[in-house]
């Protein structure tokens, strides 16, 4: 599918100027311009500017409050909790992640659990803000339900993202950002463009059965959490995506399991509100509440050079780090441009005439 | 394979007594025990009374302490790191825990890393250990390298098992316990008896290629991250080993990746020792410090009797919660007794003629 090139600068301007349109402050809007865009460059396209107009249609049902009052609604000295008032996820995960990071400070661990938000991004972008603090950032956040649990064929989880960003020394921080099931969303959403075949083991059909299909949800189908099967321990994975969804909303008073609401604005709402919004939940750890910071990233650069280093299966080059692929992509569209399919540019164009913004000339087209 | 029942009571005197032959003080004894037990009775049975002569080789090779003199070489409010000083895991690890739960109770948190330890038993024990504080309980431990990372070849993660624990109202307790690799040991062990074959995904043999031999380890190959391959996820089971390999080890001055001292005594020592023992990491969060406990917990039976009652596909009778099968395994053993294999029974009793102890009769043969 042909791509058109813009530059960081273009697309983030644009999407600056949409957000202030929808009622953000500058500030604001310069935050989850900063987050949204975070997404493109590391390579996860299915999280960035191609959801702006998501984002503004819920904006538009007024499921999403632009000025927000986001509040600190119970804490101690290592946690809090966090009402985001309906603000957008991209604005209120970096508020309660910089508490997070406070607490950390003072007691040597800070954990915030967030309720009454919205989609937030990519988890990488919260977790790796502990990374300046020496510290070790966590993020996890539920979504609406797309994922059946073992045995189930019914939709209970969402693709409930966890980050791990962990600080080293001359080498790159080690930043682990992955769904919680065998293939995330976005990785159906390629194929259906493609009209390709999935792999055995990403999804299931209606009636659990396997399926190849790439459009299955449409149908009833759902993802499978990570391992695929029993056999395979897709049990670990309905384990993994349960604790993120219980760490995000039972925890702080969010919605959780069926109830998350959707992000498309036009799916209707669960019939049941067991709790407000969707959650999250944030963690920063001190490195030096644990070791001194510099001998810390001393032995995690032994760590990592170790692993770089390890003899490969044949047809690879070398056994990459956490955060190596999405690293190298940024490095790369933060020169050369960011590439986005047409029908998100259409997408973009229209929320331009929309609100009377002129959107930018791409760079060069046709890659 | 014949087995032969025990009654926990047996089992329990007979291990409390070795382990004091050991040197073990009384109460260590009885603590590791209660650890070791926990295994059998959940029916993980690799992780319990099979491998007490494990631990006594470990002995008398001088690599276990069982006087050892447990020390918190640092701390914060909410962490702690605490050196091992090469003791039974089976006594250390409660030990660290308990600190956990302490430190949560005076600032809503704790995390304690551990250093110069040992195998600590099962994850799920010491992660319980927080319930009955209406807490939130997490327990990760890094093992001796047989996991290789997605594309290595080389083995360089143990198992790394994570269990998080989190108590429930009405409903029994949710406990997730989970290796992060596709399969545990363990359940190759078992083919291994049986001389079965093990499925697609489990390992690799030496050069990286698919293997369904179970004794492909002992010839060089390794088993998989939970994912089996990159295209359903592998680098993600990747990322949770090292993430339980780093908070263990990186944190606590432990050893790490393929420099983890192995459990089998006989299997030499690796060429270099970047820190001391091997690590574990402990985290209790204090329910009340996000929420009333009496409020989460009453969502929590919303959030478990939702999900087991989710429709399921054709062939299975219901969804299961994570910890359901160790607790009713417990509960069925408690009353009926533990089976042992031959090979298991007759190391006990070798262990009996050494340490001049009579090993119980067992309460039926040949089930």
């Amino acid at each position: 599918m042909p791509e058109q090139l813009f530059s960081y600068q273009q697309l983030f301007d644009f999407t600056d100027s949409v957000l202030q349109k929808i009622g953000c402050s500058n500030a604001d809007a310069d935050k989850a311009t900063r987050v949204l865009l975070s997404a493109d460059l590391r390579g996860i396209d299915s999280h960035g500017v191609a959801r702006l107009s998501g984002y503004v249609r819920l904006w538009e049902v007024k499921r999403v409050n632009t000025i927000p009052s986001i509040k600190t609604i119970h804490e101690t000295p290592s946690t809090a909790v966090v009402d985001g008032d309906s603000g957008l996820g991209l604005v209120v995960a970096p508020h309660a992640m910089q508490i997070a990071i406070d607490k950390a400070k003072q007691v040597g661990t800070g954990w915030v659990s967030v309720q009454n938000s919205n989609h937030f991004g990519i988890a990488g972008y919260h977790a790796m803000m502990a990374l300046e603090h020496d510290m070790i950032g966590i993020a996890l956040t539920n979504a609406s339900p797309l994922v059946a649990p073992t045995y189930s064929v019914e939709r209970l989880l969402g693709t409930n993202p966890i980050c791990v960003a962990i600080p080293a020394g001359e080498e790159p921080a080690f930043v682990g950002d992955m769904a919680t099931t065998t293939a995330a969303n976005g990785k159906l959403e390629i194929l259906q463009r493609k009209s390709g075949i999935a792999p055995v083991g990403w999804i299931q059909n209606k009636d659990g059965d396997i399926s190849t299909d790439p459009f299955e949800l449409k149908a009833g189908g759902a993802l499978l959490p990570l391992g695929s099967d029993k056999e395979h321990g897709s049990h670990k994975g309905y384990i993994l995506g349960s604790i993120v969804d219980i760490f995000s909303a039972v925890l702080s008073g969010a919605n959780y399991g069926p109830w998350v609401p959707p992000f498309p604005a036009y799916v209707p709402m669960p019939d049941e509100q067991p709790g407000k919004g969707i959650g999250h939940f944030f963690g920063a750890m001190r490195i030096d509440a644990f070791r001194p910071a510099e001998e810390f990233k001393k032995h995690m650069d032994k760590w990592i050079k170790r692993f770089r280093s390890a003899k490969t299966i044949k047809s690879q080059a070398k056994v990459l780090i956490p955060g190596d692929p999405e690293r190298e992509m940024e490095k790369e569209r933060m020169k050369n441009g960011i590439p986005l399919l047409k029908p998100v540019v259409e997408d973009l164009k229209f929320l331009g005439e929309k609100f009377e913004l002129i959107f930018p000339e791409n760079l060069q087209s046709a890659i």
